[in-house]
């Protein structure tokens, strides 16, 4: 008698659609997907993901930060970690986050039953917190792992008033175990996580799959251009210090500037005018200046040229300026062994070995500081994420399961 | 025995720097001067403005709009007009509005000093309400004697709920008399306000005093681009339809439009936009646009410029635009006969007989309608108007009331 044969990669990719549609009914009412950390849909979540890992063979726990793990293998085998994050934003979609726990469960799953034993541990992590909507702070989970959790986030609240440390312990958790979660490195021999893209990219290029070279790194900028107000029928045009007209100039050369990269994302995404009435000339423009860039080198360069023209258009425009960045966080890049090992198995299984940058930041930028990451992105219908919308299809999901399935069986601890 | 001399154009300066000093503590409590019409601070001016009237020998009366008339002249006389209003913006200044009322009042004592007898009747008027601060109205007064009054306007409430008709009433007037208010156009020869700038020009050109050319028409519109929102990390530039850059093209190019020509007046005062969050691509980018100029054709050519130039941005973006204008109002242009007074008149008494368009709407705006109108522009220290800090000079109100005078004496009936 022989064994049944494994599903095709299109059946695995059928069970993933099951599995987040099932999932996507542990939410808040509403529009969408709303599973907030540490509430009663992260509850009814955890029981669902608990089938999953159980049914890939593993042990499941919930540890002290709200983390679910599956592990299996010895307690002290050299380990490979795999996940993403169980909670969504408000009115949120069914696969950012989620998918990339279920694809992992499902690959393990995967090489079990096509009788693959692999020679180290494996743990899939579904970290409770990374989108930041409930506490003023994310990542949670993987800091844990990564031992640089900071303890005095527990004492931030959500907007009723309720500590992370309340709601942690109120979860079961125990905040005041955090930081014994730390993994070793020495043991640690990588994460990989699978994404949706939440970008047009894949879907323009009809690829299913890209693999990350970074995570880009992020620098954040207010730009205050201040002239001089005035009554918009009595103040000649020559003269005028008008603040908004030095903003939108700056607004313009930031995008146009952008667009000379193809790595370079730069956003004006706030703008606030004082005083903002239909006939007085604008004395304030307040403006926020984002830039990521998968290299930090590039990144400063940008941050440097913008913050020059934007000096020069203040001269130009007669404006005081004051610029000060407000945000900075480092690029992440992604592990050249495990990159290279995706865009192997990419082209095995499906194609092209397409990289390209995460914009975006992800769980596996904090694991960055515990082992080497690498990411999986699939494609999104029309390139939207956040919103009820958001879609990958089962056949891209059967595709990446089998592409982290082969990286997996690929590893050898060192 | 010999009548004393009359006072120097000094002493009548300082005599309207006394009266106004005086006037400037009829105030509802604050910074500057806030003067709203119908309240306790308009009554108590009432009494100093009915000091100034009888002075100059005028009979006083309040009439069905709330404005104070000094009269003097027989009942059927062609009648020449003067005026301004009492009324401030909240804390405001001392001078915008009710100088034109002092200055008129002393240009009539001032010829009476002289021994000069007008050969028609003259009247000054207080009006009530020219800002529009407490009810969504103005120039009620004017309207009324131009018999453009539009009685739906009484329904009209102020924040604590109050209709302008109940104000009225409240304050001794009949608003149901206001129609009988119109004066007849075959017997009113002409009127002449005296403002402050409310602009840097004269000031800049170190002159005293300005004649206006004509004021400016206004149109306003709202300018919508509308585009695509998208994570600022993962949406690449390219392809982008950001709203607030179409935006910021559209308003670097009109205040570089404005600037071409020495008589238009073009401002961006408001903006909003959507979702206005610092890692967002802007959706919606929603502005206002005023319009101003002395003459209605070239108002009219740069609006249609500015909508065109809207629509190639828009392309060029590859955003949606709806332009609307929400608002117009007609220049209108001052009495060449008038203006030709005024000016011969400034060469006699300080030089240089500098005409200037008026950006802002006064009184004279609603006189049109009534007969020929004129004004006469005070200099104001740096430029300012509806602050505290604005200010024309002694030695400058003595130089316009001799002004005024001269264009009162030099006047025919028909």
């Amino acid at each position: 008698m022989t064994d049944p044969a494994p599903p095709a990669a299109s059946d695995w990719g059928r069970l993933a659609e099951e599995r987040l549609a099932r999932i996507a009914r542990c939410s808040a009412p509403g529009q969408g997907v709303t599973r907030l950390p540490f509430t009663s849909a992260h509850r009814d979540a955890l029981a669902e993901i608990t089938d999953w890992m159980t049914s890939a063979g593993m042990e499941v726990s919930l540890d002290a930060a709200g983390t679910l793990i599956g592990r299996r293998g010895p307690a002290d085998a050299p380990t490979f970690y795999m996940g993403s994050h169980q909670d969504s934003v408000r009115e949120g979609g069914a696969f950012d986050g989620i998918m990339g726990v279920a694809l992992a469960c499902l690959a393990v799953e995967k090489l079990t039953s096509e009788g693959i034993v692999l020679p180290f541990a494996i743990e899939v992590a579904a970290f409770a917190d990374e989108e930041g909507v409930r506490f003023p702070t994310a990542l949670i989970g993987p800091r844990a792992l990564a031992g640089t959790f900071d303890p005095s986030v527990l004492d931030l609240k959500d907007r009723e008033g309720i500590s992370l440390r309340e709601a942690l312990t109120e979860f079961g958790c125990d905040p005041d175990a955090i930081p014994s979660l730390a993994r070793d490195p020495a043991r640690a021999m990588g994460y990989l996580e699978l994404h949706i893209e939440q970008g047009p990219i894949l879907e323009a290029e009809r690829l299913p799959l890209g693999i990350v070279t970074a995570i880009c790194g992020i620098e954040r900028h207010t730009v205050t251009f201040t002239g001089r107000t005035g009554h918009a029928g009595t103040l000649p045009m020559e003269g005028r210090q008008d603040a908004l007209v030095g903003a939108a100039d700056f607004i313009s050369f930031v995008h146009d500037f952008g667009r000379r990269s193809e790595d370079l994302r730069v956003t004006v995404g706030q703008i606030d005018i004082a005083p903002g009435v239909v006939n007085a000339v604008p004395r304030e423009a307040r403006l926020t200046l984002e830039i990521r860039a998968p290299d930090d080198g590039l990144r400063a360069a940008a941050g440097q040229r913008l913050a020059d023209r934007a000096g020069e258009i203040a001269d130009l425009r007669g404006l005081a300026l004051d610029m000060r960045r407000t945000y900075v966080q480092p690029a992440q890049p992604c592990d050249p062994a495990l990159r290279a090992a995706l865009v192997a198995a990419d082209i095995d299984h499906s194609g092209a070995g397409r990289e390209l940058p995460s914009g975006a930041t992800h769980d596996a930028s904090a694991m960055a500081d515990l082992c080497p990451i690498a990411m999986l992105f699939l494609r999104c219908r029309d390139g939207v994420s956040h919103v009820p919308e958001e879609h990958a299809s089962a056949t891209d999901m059967g595709r990446a399961i089998s592409v982290a399935a082969a990286v997996l069986a690929a590893q050898t601890p060192n």
